[in-house]
Parts: structure tokens; sequence; C-alpha cells
């Protein structure tokens, strides 16, 4: 696993049968054969649970300019006074109840098909800046020619099981007409599953229309083939257009991620318990409602939490407050059943440095141990998610390998414990040349298919490079190498047909 | 803690305000209040323990050129032929049976003391590397002027309990007088404990009459005041400079540990139950033995471990094996009821990047939750432990105070689920002005001394600083700010004339 490079070459049919192995390299999503860690005891996550439903009873949520939701919850028995909704004790756990605690969401490519919950991981890389980045053409406003990019280098990530959703912002398009490119460029560029659009009811049902296309109406109906992201206003607070969208993707056994989006201190109380407290109030609300709405849609526990630098007031990441916020949520939700959403390779670096890696392999690391089912920003994240960065994706895929070997546990078959080769090789020996060395080497140890493990020398010679330098030329490689999915030219010229509709029947706007 | 920046300032008795501000913030070691996490089952971990039993007596162990050791086995019970000592099994696991669970290594400085054991983490630098590296003078080969620097950037360490030893090879000095000059370094310009030599046994002895001017022939009888790396000849085998220089330290009762050293795939089998098959072999007989010469002593077991790449036979880091390796052998010392030691900021790359940071992260990560209780090379390793980096020593150094922070769980008191915070605020509300936030700030967030937190603009004026910029400063900073520690000066007269004597009685060696 991962041994191979994959080396450049002059001929063509080489480089055709290159594009071969890098296509159908993508891995499974991981199942875990490893613990999840308890991080918090017992008593007090009962503690927690106990005071979420405090919060719910005597603080209550906020539904904004939503009558549907205040009349369902008024209707199950929650007190409403204007938006205010105050959900007695046990009300929202117990709603919760039907949502399952596995989502199966389809691909295109049937063998992409991914499982969200019990003990898989699902990576999906990063999702929403506004700015791009690379080695040569620095820090400036990403396009939706850059979003393509991320698409296809997404698709040749052998680690990646998941396209995403808004790699970037393309901000060469109008804001009322990017999903529409967007969600093209995933079914089309990529075979792998992908995310709706939720920044208008409107958009989420485009993005259902869509699907509906790609994989047919009636294979829609019956599956699941779109993930989406609905946040929740914290603290305590859930929009309008987030729950249209939600509404929307409910409606049609579509999965949403529901969100808590966090700095610790600025939008919830500076403290990790109190933290944990409102995450699950919120999260205990927002999917009592999807459940109020159709019992039984499948949902995500989402927990996106960054701590605050009081200093300066950026969010900052990969701190140990993050990763106690992100054990504890593992814990809450499965104590509810629910599969859950948290970590990335998060960082608030401006570049992809020591300070970048550091980050962001203690919330990887975290978010593998932790339970996590469905990664989003795994790889490309950038400075507190303003940039998506080339170069990163690439370092932080590589790493996602890493996360694959270490989920499978430890061999101890005969052929793990190796006795033979401890026979054979004996005392002041060497294992480098014996038989269970030669029959196991090939897969035995993970390594980068990135990171420098050069002779000094060979490294002195080749320009001293630094992981960027590499990773740029990674990024170069793969989009040289990179070859469409087939897909029915029918399918993509509907698609196109209904973009240019869409389109055509509304005029730019930038909201 | 960790939240206030020390800044640079022109003033004498300010300057002179910010040196005890710096030398007074050490950190006590870290107490976990964390579970360790049981990553291997139990029953798989029964099944190495046995395997490790039949290596010990169907394959045995050679002490090399030791008829010490040779008989001590025999009489013990041991099969002895030749060099090769076959144990039975149960005697090595038996005799390991009288070493402490627990050691106290002392240091001048008794606030620096430290536990080794138990839920305990004592972070110390890198050991070994005979070169250095930093942004202004590259690469070369280290001198005693640089080791003492290291040990100043120790002492001024906040996250770092130990001064280490070999922090670089003084290769200015001769090889058989350099322990005195590393010794007296230690002793001098910090007051943490520090390590013993090891690399002949009349340097052991050295380095015990040199702790005993240092703390009192009385005091070194009585207490443990040397902790000294004893590493195995893997695979199976232990050499007779190792084996004497412990001989010297163990009739001392100073503290030892004992530690294959192991590049997977080519010093042990290629697979990671192999390995732990073999480490356990090789510390089982190693404490065994020196017990057999001091029952009591303290011991630690130690496991250092990387993995191999098949490509270009390199050593590698923060690798999933390697990961494994280390949560397996934390269950295996824990079962014997031995301290641990392994992990380190391991990384193969040439440069402090990405590459090193996410290497380094992924083993710290994995050492804590693996149960270290003793870290070498926690900070400052750089391209497989052939550099020790100012740059990356204090980058390192910043994050073990993530660790710290990670190590002490959730507060869950009233304080800590912040429920009048959340009444306060409200939905919709922001928690930055509430009380519980103004009560809480200062400690409540960890943050980074080092890594860049400023709006991107900001970052722009001051030149695009990455982390080895900001590094840079940071050791320039800490070196200018570096005052010593008192000591006697009568003890630092007699250390200088018993190195004097010791220098002169000897002609300078490379060996």
């Amino acid at each position: 696993m991962g041994s191979r490079r994959i080396r450049g070459s002059g001929g063509k049919s080489a480089r055709r049968a290159e594009r071969t192995a890098i296509s159908v390299e993508t891995s499974k999503f991981i199942e875990r054969s490893i613990p999840n860690i308890e991080f918090i005891n017992l008593e007090s996550i009962e503690l927690i649970e106990e005071k979420a439903e405090l919060v719910l009873e005597t603080i209550g949520v906020k539904f904004l300019n939503n009558q549907k939701a205040l009349k369902l919850w008024k209707e199950a028995g929650a007190d409403v006074t204007g938006e205010l909704v105050k959900i007695p004790r046990g009300l929202a756990r117990k709603l919760c109840s039907t949502a399952p605690s596995r989502i199966i969401q389809h691909a295109r490519n049937p063998k992409r098909s991914v499982e969200i919950g019990g003990k898989s991981l699902v990576l999906a890389p990063v999702y929403g800046p506004p700015f791009v980045r690379d080695l040569e053409g620095g820090r400036r406003y990403a396009t939706l020619a850059d979003f393509e990019k991320f698409v296809k280098l997404g698709y040749m990530s052998k680690w990646l099981h998941h396209s995403g959703g808004t790699l970037c912002e393309p901000t060469d398009v109008p804001v009322n007409k990017r999903h529409l490119d967007m969600l093209f460029a995933h079914m089309i560029y990529s075979d792998k599953p992908f995310m709706g659009s939720v920044t208008e009811p409107s958009r989420a049902r485009d993005s259902i229309e869509m699907v509906k296309i790609l994989f047919g109406e009636e294979f829609v109906k019956k599956n699941t083939v779109l993930t989406s992201l609905i946040n929740i206003n914290s603290p305590l607070t859930f929009d309008s257009i987030m729950m249209g969208a939600m509404e929307e993707y409910v409606a049609s056994n579509q999965a949403c991620i529901i969100s808590p989006f966090i700095v610790g201190g600025a939008m919830s109380p500076v403290s990790v318990a109190g933290t944990l407290v409102q995450v699950l109030a919120e999260v205990l609300s927002g999917v009592a409602y999807s459940q109020l709405l159709n019992p039984g849609a499948p949902v995500i526990f989402g927990a996106f939490v960054a701590s605050i630098d009081m200093n300066s007031g950026a969010p900052t990441f990969g701190t140990p407050e993050a990763s106690k916020i992100l054990y504890g949520a593992g814990q809450l939700a499965r104590r509810l059943g629910l599969p859950f959403r948290s970590g990335g390779a998060l960082c608030g670096s401006k570049l992809p440095d020591a300070q970048a890696a550091y980050e962001s392999a203690n919330t990887l690391q975290t978010a593998l141990l932790g339970g996590v089912n469905f990664m989003l920003h795994a790889c490309g994240w950038l400075e507190g998610g303003l940039v998506s960065s080339f170069e990163k994706f690439v370092i932080d895929a590589d790493q996602l390998g890493g996360l694959h070997k270490l989920s499978s546990g430890v061999d101890v078959s005969e052929n793990g414990l190796a006795i033979d080769a401890l026979n054979e090789v004996g005392p002041s020996g060497h294992f480098l040349g014996c038989k269970h060395t030669q029959m196991n080497f090939e897969n035995a140890f993970w390594r980068s298919d990135l990171f420098d493990y050069k002779p000094f020398e060979t490294w002195l010679d080749e320009g001293k490079r630094d992981t960027t330098e590499l990773a740029s030329k990674r990024v170069e490689f793969l989009l040289n190498n990179y070859s469409k999915p087939e897909l029915d030219t029918s399918i993509e010229e509907a698609l196109r047909e209904f973009i240019k509709i869409k389109k055509e029947s509304m005029p730019d706007s930038l909201v």
C-alpha cells in the first residue's frame, strides 16, 4: 500500500497505463479495527448531557423567520414564545432516536459509495475558502478554474473518499449561479460522492434536480446521494436559510450534517465543558427538528470547533482544547447513536509550513482516535479556512494514508508475529534479506508518496527542496496525468442543458 | 498558561524582570488526568507476551564479551552456551518484578525534580546528533559551543522538564573527554535533571563522580540523580560497552533506560507484532539482568522504533507502524509495572518544514496517549537524528505546551460547565464580553508562544515569515535573555578541577 512511486515517463501507452493506475487506486473508506478513545469519564459525560437538557429547557433555541419550525415544535410539545423554542427535558433526545445510525451515500461509481457511521471514517476535502494559494501564484481570489483543479486533485487522491462541496468559492461566477457550476464539476470531473448547495433553499432544490439527472429520479427517491453541510448559527440559533436548505434535503432523504460552527470563547463559553454543553444542546435541537420534518431522515452530528486566541481574537486550530471538544463530542454522538462529523487538517498558518502541519496533524490524529465518521476539510485547508492551498491539499491527502494504515490495528496472525523470522535471523543478525521480509515488505510499512526520504547528498543535489516544493511538483504531476472518469454523454448534455436554462432564468446576483 | 507574550524591551531592569519571568516559568512534569489508549486488545497482547517468552526460551539473547553477565544468568537458572543465554519461560518476568514502578530523579533545583512512572510524562530534548542546523549557518558539525546553546535553550523552555544528555556531539572535543564538558554544561547552565555518559564504563564512573560533587556524596548514595540511556544492539544482543555502563549505574542506584534501538524491517521483523515480540524479549532480558545485578535498581522500559522505507532503506518516522508499536509497547510496559520511555519529535526531514512537523506531531500525540513516562527527543530532532536543529528545538518545545494542556482532562466544575455564561449570553449573543469569559480567558485556551496568529495584512507587512523564521527569532531572543541559574562557586570550582585532572590524565582519543 503506497509503496509504489508513480514516475513520469515519455511513452504514450506508458502514460495511459499510469493514468489507469492512478484512477483505480482510490482506497475504500476507513473501517476502523481500533478502539475509540473515551477521553472524558462517564460521570462527566452524563453531567454534560444533563446540562444540555437544562439549556434546552430553560434557555431554549431560536428558529429565526421560520413559522413551519415553530409550528412543528409547538405540536411536539415545546414551549414556543416568539421565535424562542424551549424544549422539555428528554423531548429532543427522544425525537433524535428515529435518525439512522449509519448512512450509505452513493457515488455514481458504485465502488466509491461510502458508509457514514459506526466505525467508519469518510474523508472529504476543504470546504468554503474564498482564496486559493499555490507556490507560484501566491494568494489570490479563487476562480472556477481553481475549483475544477481541486475536483481533479480530489479525484486523483488515493486516500480521499469524497469529492466534497465548496472546495473554494469560484468568485468569478455570480453567487446565485455558482452552485450549478460547482455541482457540475463534481459530477463530471470525479466519480466520488459529493455535497449539495446550502446557500439558499432554491439552490438545494437545484442540487436535488441535478442529482436526479445524474443518478436517475427513481434512484434518488430511494437513496442518499448528497451529504450537505447545515451550519447552526451558534449560540443556539437556527437561521431560515440554512434551515430552508435542510428542509429541502430532509424531505428528499438526502443527508445533512447538522453542525454547530463555533470559535470557543466567541460563539460558546470559554471552556471545554461549557462548549460541549452548548454543542450538544444545538445538535439535539437541530437533529430533533430534522426528525420532526421527516422521521428517519439521515443526519450527522456535527461539531466544528476552533478555540480563540485571546491576544489577537484570531481563531486557533490544532489546540488541546479543540482536541478535547472533539473527543467529547464524539462520545456524545455515539451515545446518541448518530454518525459524527468533525476534524480536518485545520490550521491557522498563512503557509503550508511547520505551523500548518503541526496544527493539522494534531487534529487529524484526534479525529481518527475520537471516532469521527465524516471528516470535512481533511486536506487543503489553510489560514483558518480563508485559503484553499494546492500544495497543502496534496501534503494532507498523503498523510491520510497514514490514518488508513493506523486504523487497521495490529495483525497477530502467525505471519504478523513473525517467529519464523526471529528464528531465521537470531541474535545479532539483520532482517533485510530474510524470507519473512521478502514476503511482506511491499505492504508492511506505510510510506509517504510525497515526503523526502532521500540521502542528504541526493537531496542537496536536487535543490534542497522543502515539503512545499515537493508538493508543488506533485500537484503539477497529478493535474498533468488527470483523465476524466467516463460518463454517459447524454447525462452530461442533460446537465449542461439544465444549467443553461437555470442560468438564463435569473439575472446575476451577488448574494 | 502561556497566554502572556514576553516582549523585548530597552530598560535594564525590565530586562532583568523578563529573565526572572522566563526562568521561573518552567512547568512541572505532566501528571495525566486522561486515560491511556489501550490500542491492542488483551488477547493479542497476551499472545505477544507468550511469544516473547518463547523467543527467550528457544532463541535466546547474546551477552557479548561479558563473563559477569553469563555467570549471573547461569546462577539464575538460564541455559548458557558460549555467549548465548536462553531464559526459561517466566524467569525474566519474575526477575523484573523487583524493579520499581516509579522513579524520582532529583535535580539540583528541587523544584525541577521529576517522577518517572505511573501517569507521569517527563520531557527531555534531542539526544545524539553529530550535526547541528540553523537558519543562518545551515548544516554543520556540532561543537561544544552549540552544545552549550542547547543546554541554555532547554533551561529556558517552559515545557521541558529535563536537560537531557548528548544534545549534540561536541565534535571539537576529543571523544574520550567530551562527556566531561557535556556534563559540566548541564550542571552549570541548567538546574534541570540530566543524563549520564554511556560510551564507556569509565565515563559512566566519571558521571557518577561528577554528580557526587554537584549533589554531595551522601545524597547520591541515597537518591537517583542520573537517568542514562542504555541501548540494546537489536536484535537480541547486549554489548559489553553499554552493559558496562549499565553495570556502573545500576550499582549506584542511578536510573537506566533499557531500550531496544530498532529500525523495523532491518533490526526487527517487518511487522508490528513481530517487532513487539522482539522489543518485549529484549527489554525483559535487559531489565532482568539489571535486577540480577542489583534487585530494586531503577530502570525504564525503553522502545525506540522507526520503520524502514523499503524503497530507499531510510528510516521513516511518524508512521502508523511506529505509532502502533509505541501503543503496544506502552501496554506491555504497564503490564510489567515499569516506567515507559518512547516517542519524541521524530522526523526524517532535512528541514523544519511541513514534513518534519507532520512526522513529529504524529509521534508526540501518540506518546501522550500511549502512556509514555519519559520522552527523549521531545524537541530539536531533525533528519533522522543526524541533526539537532535550533529552530526545531523551539518549535517542538512550544508544542509540548499543548501536551501539558491536553493531559489535564476536562473540568466539569460549575465554572467549567459555564451554565451562567450560557444564561447570560443566550441565543444569538456572543461570549467575548460576558462575565465568565472575563474571569477565565487568561488560562482557558492554550496559545502558542511562537506560531503566527496575526491578521494577514500584519503578516505581510512583517515579511511573510514562516515558522522557521519565527523560530529563528525566538532562539535569538531566548539566548539573548539567558542567565545562569545560581550555583555555589565552590562546587563549580570543584567540578572544573575534577575535569582538569581527568583531561590531563589521558591522551586525546577518537573513540
